[in-house]
């Protein structure tokens, strides 16, 4: 069985853990999101991606949310020496990722074999591959102008209100090699829990046409209201968009046909079902490694939970 | 005054330091050398313009030998998780210096300007110039076959027989901006107690032509038949050349007319005046700051010390 995930960074970088623990590792392919990689100090940065190599290398840092675990910042203390003003986390062990990427792109190479590359070093058996090889950009509109989405994210705390978000490139950008074919090939996709606006719409906008919505189940990022993490939800209600599980199932309506609703919002499922979608309700917050092995094993099965049971439609 | 030195990354580093200590800040300009810079993961590293930056800047790694106070490695430490087998020492404090040298470079700056740009930031009132924004690059014969300089030093730590020592790239080479005015303009020329070979014949090799020896003095970097550290004997000696003051001043006759040797030498003042040259007899180790403080100080004036009068020739 082969799978593959559309994730970002929070949320999808989880679930890709999970994944890698229940199937076989060669059997998984996760596709991140690249529009809000950015360029620092002439390191090539990718946060999303960065967090699932992290995850599946079992060396991300739980108690950051991002990053490696047990990481230091003496790099960006001796950068601040020199009067800098680092808004973006830049980790010491991090670094080596950012300059062995940075490094590899300049001897020639894409950023979906660098990011192969990357994987083999870390040794994960699975596929991690950035979604295009083409800058993609998104930019979000704030009472303080328009932002490169880390600057939004990580330089403001996500504290601005957004009333637009763009996502530049899609245009001129082409699925990363390999990624039609993984698409072709998946027995499941997987639309990871990640922010819709910002993590996955821009991997629909690049790869979406390759994605057949029978195989394809998208896992709700919203939860009683509330995202895993992040402003999901400020972001779509600031985008005048229902910040609701019925709204994002909404959204995805051409890309996926089952729908994983968390048992918090089963209010929902007869609205989600009435879209078209086969609905599975189950406990979709992931607590710990456990809990996200869970969910990676419920979504695949796609067994309804026994308590809750969701006929098929 | 204006002073100029010529300085390596160990005994004319420490010189630097001293020197700074003694003169009014913007009196001085060192002249480092480049010829052992090198590039790593597509970082510009500039060893010896490095510790000078450091000594000025207060952040020397005194226990190291070089880089900067209280350094930690973990991006080392992460690269080797990637399969990286690195042999030159990247500290985290260091990185950052790399980082925003190489970022300068890109963004479009000369290496004069971007080490200016560097010395700006660290709040030294001293001018540190790179000798050349050209590169040249020092390589070594060694029974392992002809490897840059940083590879014979650090990779190999100069354990290897040198035979033959060839300084690439002095013939496209021209002093960087402001190296020609300050050698003009400069009252006293120094000559630090740098590995003649491989740390100040570059330097003299692009610079040389302006410099006036009769205000130039040369340090001994040989005392009691050793140096201060490294393999400055060994490497003369591997080269056929006389490792001993005499010979040093034989080889920096055509750029010095006053030599400083070191008191346990005083043997050689005999035969070092024979040679055209003004000697002073000093003691040129330089213990701690207070010792190259005191050092400067004794080159500066001339004085000849107490107890070991050394007539003007």
């Amino acid at each position: 069985m082969k799978v593959v995930l559309l994730a970002g960074g929070t949320g999808g970088a989880m679930l890709a853990e999970g994944l890698y623990q229940v199937l076989p590792p060669e059997s998984l392919t996760v596709i991140t999101n690249t529009a809000d990689d950015l360029e620092l100090w002439g390191l090539a940065i990718s946060p999303d991606t960065d967090s699932v190599l992290y995850r599946l290398a079992g060396v991300f840092n739980e108690e950051a949310g991002w990053g490696v675990a047990g990481e230091t910042f003496a790099m960006l203390g001796m950068l601040k020496r020199y009067g800098e003003e680092p808004w973006f986390g830049l980790g010491d062990r991090d670094l080596a990722t950012h300059l062995l990427r940075t490094s590899l792109l300049r001897s020639g190479l894409g950023s979906a074999e660098a990011t192969a590359e990357l994987v083999r070093r870390l040794g994960i058996q699975a596929r991690v591959m950035p979604m295009s090889e083409q800058p993609v950009r998104t930019k979000v509109t704030t009472p303080k102008g328009r932002l490169d989405l880390q600057e939004y994210f990580v330089r403001e705390g996500h504290r601005l209100a957004v009333s637009a978000v763009e996502i530049e490139g899609t245009d001129q950008a082409r699925p990363s090699p390999g990624v039609v074919e993984a698409l072709a090939e998946a027995d499941r996709i997987i639309i990871g829990p990640s922010n819709p606006a910002i993590s996955i719409e821009p991997i629909l906008a690049v790869a979406g046409a390759s994605i057949d919505p029978a195989r394809t189940l998208a896992v709700t990022p919203i939860v009683a209201g509330a995202a895993l993490k992040g402003p999901t939800v400020e972001i779509l209600l600031g985008l005048g968009r229902e910040a609701t599980p019925t709204g994002v199932a909404r959204g995805y309506r051409a890309f996926a046909s089952v729908f994983a609703l968390d048992r918090r919002d089963a209010a929902e499922e007869e609205a989600i079902r009435a879209l078209g979608y086969r609905v599975l309700v189950l406990d979709t917050v992931m607590g710990g490694p456990e809990g996200r092995r869970r969910l990676a094993a419920e979504l695949l099965t796609g067994d309804p939970p026994a308590d809750g049971p969701s006929p098929q439609r």
